[in-house]
């Protein structure tokens, strides 16, 4: 085995599963998906029908149920609305550490696997202001975890410098611009595809669309 | 609230309590303790004891069932033997990147009851070979943490550079030895105080007393 993905079923990680795929072949990969309590956590299901529709055969589904008896977020709370917090570069929907807990549990599977590779989709170009996606994080926590098990595990982050558009566009390449169009959801109310419309997510999502088509428009 | 307290109920941990609550007094300080199928876990209900003979009544009690799904070790299955493994620094009772989850938690936990040490009795003078024990990994351990919850989160490890028989000796300066002898567990048998007397870490435990008691003896 060569790399664990994580998987949550929104477009990031669709799409990187896809790129692992094409590198490694669908035997050499295995998929994570981790469950939280997370209001739409119809993405899971989704998760599954992905790594499905890749040929992925080995996916944990993991789930992190403690996380509501340490933290309190408006993912994790349907009575809390999504909204920018005053004073912070975060919205309200931020789980503290969930990337660390990803990356760690990825990490730790990896290794009973044999594979030194975690895949992550996590982007500080265009992003919702979480600090655990910025590459500094992802560099000091490949490091922590290199030291905790010592495994020399390398956290992959292809769309780090990636903007949305730019990441439809690399979809488009792979020829599976469908699929993470129409089977792919980031909506935070768990709407399929387009989503919502209306939560930050949905908007980081469709405005990258839209700047995504207008450029191969002009391509053309 | 000053500072989260690592608590499994061990020798270790205990002392560190009684450490914080002496630094900052029973009401700012708050107690964490982790199950995660381990073979001892009568260990957590000293851990409950243990708290309330310090005084601490804010203590959170946090499940990480998840993982026996990501890693296997014969601390967390009772049909693997506990031994050393060849080439390794580590026996088979290591569980993967327990420390790195441990800390991450804790942490997440303080930045939501506003305190900003988390305390931790991990030592890498007398211990089992376990990497996430060690001072290279605290300190990468905390500037990971720090990025990902941006939060000036302080790791305190007050036995880090102590031997056990050292860490008697404080316990004795405390006034709490007869506490740590006889109402901690550390083996991993779950047997209170002296324990089975032949796990690694009731031998580890044992030696450092007998050193302890005779280092005692010579000085009076």
């Amino acid at each position: 085995m060569k790399a664990v993905i994580v998987l949550s079923g929104g477009q990031d990680s669709a799409t990187s599963l896809a790129l692992a795929v094409k590198r490694y072949g669908a035997k050499e990969v295995a998929a994570i998906t981790f469950t939280y309590s997370q209001r739409h956590a119809i993405e899971v299901e989704y998760a599954r029908k992905l790594a499905k529709r890749f040929g992925v055969e080995n996916h944990n589904f993991v789930s992190l149920d403690f996380y509501s008896s340490i933290t309190e977020n408006a993912l994790m709370s349907k009575d809390r609305a999504i909204k920018k917090i005053k004073g912070s570069s975060c919205p309200t929907s931020v789980v503290e550490g969930r990337n660390s807990f990803f990356l760690l549990s990825a990490s730790v599977w990896a290794k009973k696997l044999g594979a030194t590779e975690v895949w992550t989709g996590v982007s500080e170009a265009d992003y919702s202001g979480y600090p655990d996606c910025r590459e500094k994080f992802i560099k000091s926590q490949q490091r922590t975890i290199r030291l905790a098990l010592e495994w020399p595990i390398k956290i992959v982050t292809p769309f780090m410098h990636m903007t949305k558009a730019q990441e439809w566009a690399l979809a488009d390449e792979l020829g599976i611009l469908e699929i993470i169009e129409n089977e792919t959801v980031t909506c935070y109310n768990g709407i399929l595809g387009k989503g919502c419309g209306k939560c930050p997510a949905c908007r980081l999502r469709n405005a990258g669309y839209r700047e995504f088509l207008s450029k191969r428009k002009s391509q053309r």
